[in-house]
């Protein structure tokens, strides 16, 4: 019989949702939105289901602790060495895809639209036919390519466009169009119309997008980050742009959450900030895919999307 | 033997492009940029290639003329019933889907994003995390499912939309999931979260978009015309925008093209003006139906896109 923990600001909508699947086994289903919550409910929880940032201050009190499905893709605060790791940790991969999907295409497509040129000539008055991009026969490149690259590529394969990927080996995804690894990073982004960083935050990935990887994009280049803040050397960043060898940038995730008053992020030019909203969690899907994996522990198989804890993904 | 004139504002690269393809039994080629240009280049070509705008002034003059290929997927201007029909009329269908598709995904999903709001944000400095929507799930409706409408419906099967179709009687396109003829507008329209037009300008689609139709719609649903601005009761909607019946409206054609100065649109809450930009002509997109449709022709078959007179389209 299983003991689960809801530990979410989302927490009652998901045990809700989670009731109403009529799980099979469990024995106790309790709901939190905070630890100190958590932790008087009590201590015999087996499985815990919840954001990564709540969970750390109750993982060393739960003494059965089998199993975590993390509401995140990203999983870092559950990484610190500090922490234990005798349990099986799963995360949200196969959930953000779609979504992010939406959100990088809907950014790409504002830029060769020039919606927010067109939007200004019309508060003129100003009938504005000048004529507009496409993203057919581009190219883009993906620095990692999991579930959410895999979702990507193929909304780039859908409008035309060619792809690239750059992974540390695998090399799994049919929408992609050629490889690139390791040392291969100049080649994969030379000619790029369009860089996209799908990339968690490890020891491997930090700072990869730095001044030589922008320097070697085409200056009429867009960057755009979905992955972790982590990845980007943010004041390379700023210099490329202000001096006309990047076109623009759209960021959705920053060193620093929110964004602190006077970054220069706020006022770089062609840098949009869209706050961390690529990928909104819908309780719905996230309750799906704890209810899919719960079938699966229930059953004596391992649940889909296990983390690597040295890996970090 | 053919001779083959072209009447374009891109005449000359519509000239290297097809000279560049050699194409056989071609006695003569010419390139004008107006009717003038072209009146004064001789009256014996049996095949025109260019603009429906500039073709009408040359048409009675031409004695052997057997075939015209538009640059336009809409050839009203050769559709006046004072003009004659004595030859073969082909239209640049099959040639826009794509560009329609990237015009309306990249203007649903910027809905979607609300990027406008969080640019404004950018600017105030201010951390805007709400909660972005998404299309999934979401149902897109087409009034009218030719070649253009066919791309859209398969970009929004792509996103996870439900996509219905209205058409005089076709049933053809496999990615719409309910087709509605006739009568049973309202029931195509209850419930949809974005119409878009694509019907070109006919007798029957005059107005199709008035103050009914936009009354069938949630008032959560956003309009979009990449048709013809003649489909719309452009009053009809500047009132559903003002009194809150409609959430937002897409424009790319309208009535009178420039948008006259003055006219409501021009500042009519909720309403993007993006000036008849929605498929751009790229001349190779273009030249390369030609030429395609060159080989048939010589060949001895039906060029592709033949458009009945009667119908419009």
């Amino acid at each position: 019989m299983s003991r689960v923990l809801i530990l979410s600001k989302h927490a009652d909508e998901y045990r809700r949702l989670i009731e109403a699947a009529g799980l099979p086994g469990m024995e106790k289903l309790a709901a939190a939105a905070s630890p100190s919550e958590a932790l008087a409910l009590g201590d015999d929880f087996d499985i815990v289901f919840g954001e990564p940032s709540l969970i750390p201050d109750v993982l060393s009190s739960l003494r059965n602790l089998r199993w975590v499905q993390a509401t995140w893709a990203g999983v870092e605060p559950l990484l610190d060495p500090s922490l234990r790791r005798d349990y099986l940790l799963t995360n949200a991969r196969g959930v953000f895809g779609g979504l992010m999907s939406e959100f990088v295409f809907g950014y790409l497509l504002q830029h060769e639209r020039r919606m927010f040129e067109r939007y200004r000539a019309q508060q003129e008055q100003r009938w504005d036919a000048s004529l507009t991009g496409t993203l057919r026969g581009k190219t883009i490149g993906l620095l990692g390519v999991g579930s959410i690259g895999a979702a990507l590529a193929g909304t780039a394969r859908h409008f035309g466009m060619t792809v690239r990927g750059y992974t540390r080996a695998s090399e799994s995804c049919p929408d992609v169009d050629a490889y690139y690894h390791g040392s291969r990073l100049p080649d994969f982004a030379g000619g790029l119309d369009y860089l996209v960083s799908v990339l968690p935050d490890t020891q491997e990935t930090r700072r990869i997008v730095d001044a030589s990887l922008l320097g070697w994009l085409p200056a009429h280049a867009v960057f755009v980050n979905i992955g972790r803040g982590s990845v980007l050397d943010e004041s390379a960043l700023v210099t490329a742009l202000r001096t006309g060898k990047l076109a623009a940038a759209i960021l959705d995730v920053f060193e620093q959450e929110p964004l602190p008053p006077g970054h220069a992020f706020w006022h770089t030019p062609n840098l949009l900030i869209t706050f961390h909203t690529s990928a909104p969690s819908f309780p719905g899907d996230l309750a799906r895919l704890f209810i899919e994996n719960y079938h699966r522990y229930v059953d004596g198989f391992t649940p889909l999307h296990a983390v690597d804890f040295e890996k970090g993904y």
